[in-house]
């Protein structure tokens, strides 16, 4: 007689420009193991799923067997949940339109699901982290890119298309600064990573008070923010502002969806007690009055290295998602 | 033996400031027969509602009888749809939080929802108008106020607090002009009537230029627009700097609800032709680049007078909202 197998485990993957992660997750969100590998690597994207397939199914056989495995949810940027596709990403090396799903579900015979970065980590959160239970919340990943997402009525907006939630590119300042896409003015301009030192080094060049700031040798978010924490009042001005406008942008975006909360996520929300504080002030100023008090301005509870293979790991799991996927 | 009773018609109720229109709807959206009175004339709202029942009540008499009534919807400014509540409304004369849907469901004895003015126009376009098979799409009231209705993977999206879709008090210009609600800059106070007319106040203002606007005695939208048709080059440039700004606002909000089309209906709609086009010339500038091309701009193919009855009669069926009462 033969054992019924018990399909109790998914894979979770992480793609970014730098680097692939993937972990054998099961229902609770506990991580049974994990591995990566450098996507640069793999320029040549049916390469990348040889390797990427091989070496899943090895982690699996050395952890319970791959006859456990469900399913897999891949987290990547510029990706499509409608299409399953990758779609003329500019943060990774592959060009055009990228069926990795597709390409994925032939090699490993078992269902694969794709993500947006930004959707999957509001949907980790959703199920593993400070948003569960909320019907209605707004994800902000705060990085070199902004992205977000949007829950409603307790299902995920995904869009007409699938690119709901691309406030990093909507305008915060009409004719302002160029921003990586090539229009002026965008949130991603003033409140991404690059913006924020841009606004530091406008700063240091408008004036010539001391700051901390003129002795780091490369600036980054992390860095001003070591100097706001040594007391560098310019420093502190820089988070000042990108908070203020980061405020007024999500005071724009509450009033249109009402969301419970806003939760930040991302290598910038690391900074947060800089700039959180300065951004709710604005935030409040600004939305719309009857939810004035009403939205919670929060900071991830995950993990950053956890809460994209937990978000692809959710959609694999197909909880809320499996809908779209049947 | 007694005879089943078809319950097959539904009351549709549009309260507004000056006008409370009722009428008795079939499942196809076909008026059957209206009424309407004086919201002003009843200060008292248990007054209202007394004069509403008693109304509605002999208009179905006269039009096949009471008892083949299923239920009543209600549009109205600052309604919850949440809670059955007009809450605090800032434009009717009743103050505070009134339990309208609670206090005509007990006199009427039927199942009685409510919903907001913006909400219940884009239900109405939704089922009987030009957003009808659509799954998402935006449509936006323009009048005095600007109001908008966000339809969110085939489901109304209302928010936490009943109040999403506040985009005329989203902010278009930081420290611009005054708006009502006593904030700075937002989309009201440039595109909403009184904005409008305030652009040709100050465009005329600001040059010795000729224009007709001059020789109107009340400026107004409509006779703006009149202007524009008899070929007025400062009235029209007072709807091309209204739809440049309105093209910019909605190029914000269709990058994070990434819709199939955004609809506008209201009185000022009726000049779209004058500022739909530098709208929507602004919009793609703006919008996020995989959505360029993928909205469509349309104007509400419901007559305004029809569209909030019809609206209510909508959420008076549970189309698509039953489950929100049951």
């Amino acid at each position: 007689m033969t054992e019924a197998i018990i399909k109790n485990r998914v894979i979770g993957v992480d793609i970014s420009l730098d680097a692939t992660s993937y972990a054998i997750v099961d229902v609770r969100g506990n991580i049974i193991a994990r591995d990566g590998f450098s996507t640069r690597d793999y320029p040549n994207v049916s390469e990348y799923v040889s390797v990427l397939s091989e070496r899943v199914v090895m982690l699996a056989e050395q952890n319970g067997g791959y006859e456990g495995i469900r399913s897999m949810g891949i987290s990547a940027p510029s990706a499509n949940i409608l299409t399953g596709c990758i779609e003329n990403p500019p943060n990774l090396e592959w060009k055009g339109v990228v069926p990795i799903a597709a390409m994925l579900r032939d090699r490993l015979g078992i269902a694969v699901a794709l993500g947006n970065d930004a959707h999957l980590a509001g949907l980790g959160e959703h199920v593993f982290g400070c948003a569960h239970g909320m019907k209605n919340f707004i994800l902000v990943t705060l990085g070199h890119g902004i992205g977000s997402f949007i829950y409603s009525n307790d299902e995920s907006h995904v869009g007409a298309d699938g690119f709901a939630g691309e406030i990093g590119h909507t305008c915060v300042e009409f004719g302002g600064r160029v921003c990586g896409c090539g229009k002026k003015g965008c949130l991603e301009a003033y409140c991404g990573a690059a913006g924020i030192v841009k606004t530091a080094q406008e700063l240091m060049a408008a004036s010539d008070k001391p700051s901390l700031m003129r002795t780091v040798s490369k600036l980054t978010p992390k860095a001003i923010a070591e100097c706001c924490d040594k007391g560098d009042e310019m420093a502190i001005e820089v988070f000042d502002r990108t908070g203020r406008i980061l405020g007024l942008a999500m005071a724009g975006y509450a009033s249109v969806i009402d969301p419970e909360a806003i939760i930040f996520a991302g290598g910038v929300s690391k900074a947060g007690h800089w700039y959180l504080g300065p951004a709710y002030e604005e935030f409040e100023k600004h939305v719309f009055c009857h939810l004035r008090g009403h939205v919670k301005f929060l900071c991830s509870a995950l993990d950053d290295h956890e809460r994209d293979v937990l978000g692809a790991s959710a959609l694999a799991w197909g909880i809320k998602e499996y809908s779209l996927f049947k």
